[in-house]
């Protein structure tokens, strides 16, 4: 697989109206657009820091991912997620080499990227995200 | 303050030989260089993704601080830093705004980059550095 960089990295937060100060008035990052993402539990406030983005994760509901992980470990790095060239073929080479996905095949995610999460047993405690484009 | 982009994602891991093949086999990360930072306690291995880099940090002993994130947290995400253009107008601003940061100056790091690290408290639970390109 190609990957072409830090596409963004995704901050579990109790409240995006309480925590988007320190990411919007402090480092004054670029607020680009704020997204209800329904199939993976979320709203999500998004920032451009000129080289990959912030996205601030809040959870839609109980079931939603974010709430486990605020239960379990508070608020802070939520994930990774690296861009790819090709999103179907990164799979493919994930599922030849043994490395466990959360997700048969890719997904729609924020602002429309095709996207798949890896297990953080796959890679030393890391969630890890890889997107294409759309 | 002017970001210039994410400069790196810190990953603390018990073992960077053990950790390093799913960065640099399965991602296919261009390593950088490995570096040796006393100050920090650490040794770091580096890796390229095209828009900002992966930096896996092993405790060089029981004082440091990667020490005691494995044992409270285990392996995964450790901090993000950004790149600044101006460490000491950052550091001013930060202290301005009542921003808690975890040393007086700025100090040295990896590469030789200006650093400066913003207690997660004032973030909402994400250890955030700042760093100016030496």
């Amino acid at each position: 697989m190609k990957i072409l960089g830090i596409e963004h990295l995704a901050i579990a937060v109790k409240n995006i109206d309480k925590s988007s100060p320190f990411w919007s008035h402090i480092l004054k990052l670029q607020h680009r657009v704020t997204e209800t993402v329904e199939s993976e539990g979320v709203i999500t406030d998004i920032y451009d820091t000129g080289q990959g983005k912030v996205e601030l994760l809040e959870s839609l509901g109980k079931d939603s991912p974010i709430n486990s992980f605020l239960e379990n470990r508070g608020p802070g790095i939520h994930h990774v997620c690296f861009e790819v060239d090709d999103i179907n073929a990164a799979i493919k080479e994930l599922r030849d080499n043994d490395i466990a996905i959360l997700s048969e095949d890719a997904k729609v995610g924020a602002e429309g990227y095709k996207i798949v999460f890896i297990h953080p047993k796959s890679t030393g405690g890391v969630l890890v995200e890889l997107a294409e484009k759309p």
